[in-house]
């Protein structure tokens, strides 16, 4: 069955290509369509197209299907092109031409939207409880290797003394950033565009503001055309915080790729979490960053697949936004794989506590040297020269102290500032 | 010279190779190097290194730079390689050794940092007041037209009755998306990272709450990791935000481009702002739209670029980083520009008042002939079915009344609820 | 069953996160490892690493395998972590000690690799048997239709005519550009990697020009670790070339879905192919050739994805490289699926042939008349002057005769010069 | 003087913004123009529209032209808008009335066209004979490295023996590559555009295969509507070529960046040649490759950011194209400019030769054992395991030798192929 059904059939092929694998994304939008057609049919309830029994009838009907989306026991037939025609269908199937009466003042274009509205709300809540979990477990891990030592890299060159702890915290508070964007894109998010029907509004007097409050949205997209213009604007909005996320986690999972390199060797993890190889016997390999690392990248190329397939696009709706659905999801629930299949592997880290010892970091103190030259009165440019001169006669032998104090640095990480900050975003 | 001088030169090609076209970006930089400048010595008097006589001094010698910068006489000579280095040379050059001091608990790292961050800062508190401009011309020209009909489409086919009042709005509305981005990007942005040095920190006991303060960011980044960190990751962050722009500003240029075809004829401009052919003497060509256009995706694509230089690098400062500038800076000029000339170009946009007589556009009525007999009784599917019939029978001749009243439909655009949107992100 | 495995099994969560979906994936694969397999045993019993008795057992056993992938009753069980595994396990169960033998001087990186290599040069030849159908599509319907003339634009706006003999045969040629394409990644993948073990050779004494021989390649990629770097390289090659065929097939559906506008009304499809609305009964929406453009420019973002999956990597496998199957799996299949239904749709496609009745279509023939003054020997620019006039003063009236007649013109649209082009590519 | 002047003046907003940088980047396309001029001129002639003296004078005058160019002395004003009205404007100068009939039968998007695929067939044969350059120089490093083992890494972990020799002239092979999409771009920009005007022909009956010859393009492109969207095809089909190129650099440099590091110290290069910190004296930076990875990468964005402009544009010409000129010639210079530096880069390469004697590459040798087992009798399985636990249990005591004889191994690096091979795509 199809909402549009006007008596002929479309052939074989061209149901197959334009339905693609929309039945099974839809299922991710069964619960939020419930929702849009609950508060759309107390709405038309209030506005006097429904009368009470329909509506209870509705409602009643509306419950069991949701208790059987609940139950994982709502399927999409093959008949059905997608979740919207399906409930319309179960709706008429259960309570008979009041269910007809669900579509009146909307179109699927706005069901759509609404779904996906709700949906996206959810599930930026879900990454964000994830991304709180990651920075917790990070911030208990710098907090319990404060104190040890590791080289700090510029241009992949030994430079200066770094720790496990500042490390470990950077990620953290560089996940705050990404929560800054995610809650742009839910505020983004957070406009009911219901009542938009097809892009242009509908004739009938319906309640916006009404639906809005049934709905939990913070406001409405008011404008019509700027509600359907939000298809493809919305998705792009998810992406960008996405990619964000992404690009946070493919930075550690390179560090962690790196640092698992027998020419590092700062890290390591239980040989129950690495993978083999099929020739080389010694080889415990980082498997799980890397893949992290691939599907983080691949999530930050996210919001140009998105474009990409928006762009240029005229005002209203185009089939080409379905598109969009797979995409967006993949995206989002790979972000949720990523973020705790990280949170689980960094509780199992080991970490390397006798790595100074190795004479290739010695020059990390070179710098140390310059500033207690520069504390004893030289400029620092002068000192630099002297400290740079002796390096390249090979005279230059360090005191291993580090003492740095200031806010943010190895022996101040300031975590405490740095869950405050985060705690103004959740 | 360069900071890094230690008594031997590169070669040349290594020279043009690596410096690039830094001098010239580094301009844009100028006037923010040496605030960061003055911060930063105000706080190593604070803490001892500096004397009030070499405070005072380079206090006076920054203030003789910036109005050079502020007068445009400011350049950076082929023998300096970037502005911090020229910069640094001015100082000793007027007030000698106490200039050298100036870099004392500091890298050109974390000068490139402080400098951008401000920087950005800066332009996106431009790009927003282009914004709110461009919006305030959008709502006057949706309340200029908001009584003239234009067609509604869907997949490009004739579907429902639009408005010019609710395309103009539709596009303001759809810019306070952008700016909730922007001020995401902005709150990014607000974090001071001076005191990072290379980018882990430094043995003097810097104070960099005082900068913080003296610098006017709202917070610092505290973990001088996580602030190094934001070394292409702020750059991606405002990428998103220009993104988020100029997705909004090409699909406006597409919307013109379309609606200034003669199969369209929505729109014109006066001759003077369009452009001409060279061998077709009738045409008035939107190539000012088409470029917007082309310029807004280019800018789509710039989150992408931005990743694609800085993916998969670890943890540190690597020169990749440098490539970034370039690009952020080309796209936050370019997106100056394009709101700039969009608002320009739609203070002089005449709309076609009579386009509804042209009978292709009878069908947008379908809808409000089905809503009637809803309103009157019959269910919708079997109203759409009976009107498909009367349409493919060739019998279909409506009424071409329409009422609409629902918030933010034709009849009830909410103008005054969308500035107030607005408002509240600006 | 791993292949790598030693005895302690890593956490499901682990286990989940790095497989992934290859077992579905890997059945793409399975007839082309086996290919591979037959010809690394044999040249193992060529070089004295099989005997006879143990050769023998292994193509026999081998044969079974491939009848189960061609009957399609071969299935990768949850045990097995990919194909390869799974088919080692069929062998030793088969023929026991003798199968084991079959992964001497080979690693599960250059088996994956040889699979890539002879899957890709399989598939590049059905699409470009699928481009050849297409190709004959299209010049069957200029021939057909070349006599009927279209408006041509240029900036979107009327400006010369044109034909759809003209429009349907530009297409073919393009798409001779795509074969070029495609050839040039054919010759990429046409080079022998096995034997490049783990990247880096194998100690035991292989015959790389015999197994070149017999898996039908053009030669090999000699150097070992070359043969490596094809990873990631050969998948970005054929994702060039997809996208290079999804450009052109993106460009033609964008062309139909305006040109079946109602302010176009250039061409037509039977309203079996065409899909509804669920609340607009007059609509004849272009969903597939929506889909077909939103499906090809996600294609064309294809090479970026596969690129920043693989960026900044260093020589040697990594494992992100397991997450470009997918990408360029879909992109093949899609750009399959895509071919043949455009070529499907084609065959259905009606013109309209009254189109240049109306009145906005006048212009078209300005040039025309410009060139009449010309060849009547005025200069072009003063012809060019006056005409503009004429227009301006609304005094324009052509004859609408049109006589081109140079190469490829309207009036010679070179079709056989055309086919004769395309054959030298195929 | 604008080409389509019809005696009034757009706004100075307008010609800013849609002029741009056009006049610089023209430059770059002068003596391609004149070369076109030339042909089309010659072939007016030969029709019967310039006369013997008229085509004398053009020629004269378009030679004085070119001599102006070649010297350096070729320069657009301001009053011009591109090189094709300069030009025009020049010949009009010199010689008269004759001189504005250059542009009978022809349109500036076929002079663009032409402009552009001369030019970019140029620039491929040059790209091409860097690539030459460089791969000389890798194989001359192979040879002469050829007995230096270094560890080869998979996942990053130390995996087997490799050397250097190895490693060179896999990057060498790897160019070939790199050739043979070159060498298809090439195929695609051979073709004629040169006669569709506007992009729909024109009524004069021009010879275009009299200027096919004349412009020494292989074939012409026949349909003049396939030549107009070689428009934007043609550059991206360059930017895929560029960015496969680019591939190969960005993970060369990849691998200098790292094996720089003293982590690893592989390689090295003169100080001369290397960059240094400004506040850390013992740093010898890889910049060079640094930017050359950041180069690289941005480059391999090149395709979709053409594609991004392009994108979902219907047939005919939009101004929108001409931002492609800026990406697509920045992206063959930057090309060209990284391909000479990294060849004078390599030529000062030095190596570490004592790179194995650190006992963290003992587990190189472990398949080497494994093999010899297997060699012995053993099933490779079992030997697999055998060594495994020898690993696990700490009693693994490698013998050093390496023993690789096959094809494109360690010990049979297959040089004279791989140059047999590159030179059948020169």
């Amino acid at each position: 069955m199809k909402l549009w059904d006007k008596g002929y059939t479309t052939e074989n092929i061209v149901d197959r290509y334009t339905v693609g694998n929309d039945r099974q994304l839809d299922l991710k939008l069964a619960k939020h369509d419930v929702r849009g057609n609950i508060a759309h049919a107390v709405m038309l309830h209030k506005i006097g197209i429904l009368d009470t029994q329909e509506l209870d009838d509705i409602l009643k009907a509306l419950q069991t299907i949701d208790t059987q989306i609940e139950n994982g026991d709502f399927i999409i037939e093959e008949q059905f092109e997608d979740v919207h025609s399906k409930i319309e269908f179960e709706l008429v199937q259960q309570i008979g031409e009041a269910g007809k009466k669900i579509h009146t003042a909307r179109s699927r274009n706005d069901q759509v939207l609404v779904d996906l509205h709700l949906y996206v709300k959810e599930e930026i809540h879900n990454i964000k409880s994830l991304i709180q979990n990651l920075f917790d477990t990070l911030l208990k891990l710098a907090e319990q290797h404060k104190n040890v030592l590791m080289p700090g890299y510029t241009h992949m060159q030994v430079a200066m003394p770094s720790s496990f702890g500042l490390w470990f915290s950077a990620y953290a508070e560089s996940l705050i950033d990404d929560m800054i964007m995610l809650n742009a894109a839910l505020k983004v998010a957070d406009q009911n565009p219901l009542g938009s029907a097809a892009g242009y509004g509908t004739s009938f007097p319906i309640n916006r503001s009404m639906t809005t409050e049934l709905l939990g949205f913070e406001t409405m997209k008011y404008n019509v055309v700027a509600a359907q213009m939000s298809r493809g604007k919305l998705e792009k909005t998810i992406g960008y915080a996405l990619a964000s996320v992404a690009g946070t986690l493919s930075k550690l999972s390179a560090d962690i790729c790196l640092f698992m390199s027998q020419n590092f060797n700062f890290v390591g993890f239980p040989k129950e979490l690495t993978t083999g190889s099929s020739i080389m016997p010694h080889k415990q390999n980082p498997d799980v960053f890397e893949l992290m690392r691939a599907h983080s990248n691949k999530i930050q190329n996210l919001p140009v697949e998105l474009s990409f397939i928006t762009n240029n696009l005229t005002t209203g709706y185009h089939r080409d936004f379905q598109l969009l659905k797979e995409s967006l999801m993949n995206g989002i629930d790979q972000t949720k794989d990523n973020l705790e299949v990280c949170d689980f592997m960094l509780q199992h880290i080991s970490i390397n506590d006798k790595l100074l010892e190795n004479p290739i970091y010695d020059y990390l103190y070179s710098v140390e040297e310059v500033n207690k030259l520069v504390m004893n009165g030289m400029t620092f440019r002068d000192a630099y020269q002297k400290l740079g001169k002796e390096i390249m006669d090979g005279k230059f032998s360090p005191s291993k102290e580090v003492n740095h104090v200031h806010e943010g640095s190895i022996g101040n990480l300031c975590l405490e500032e740095i869950k405050l900050k985060m705690k103004s975003e959740n």
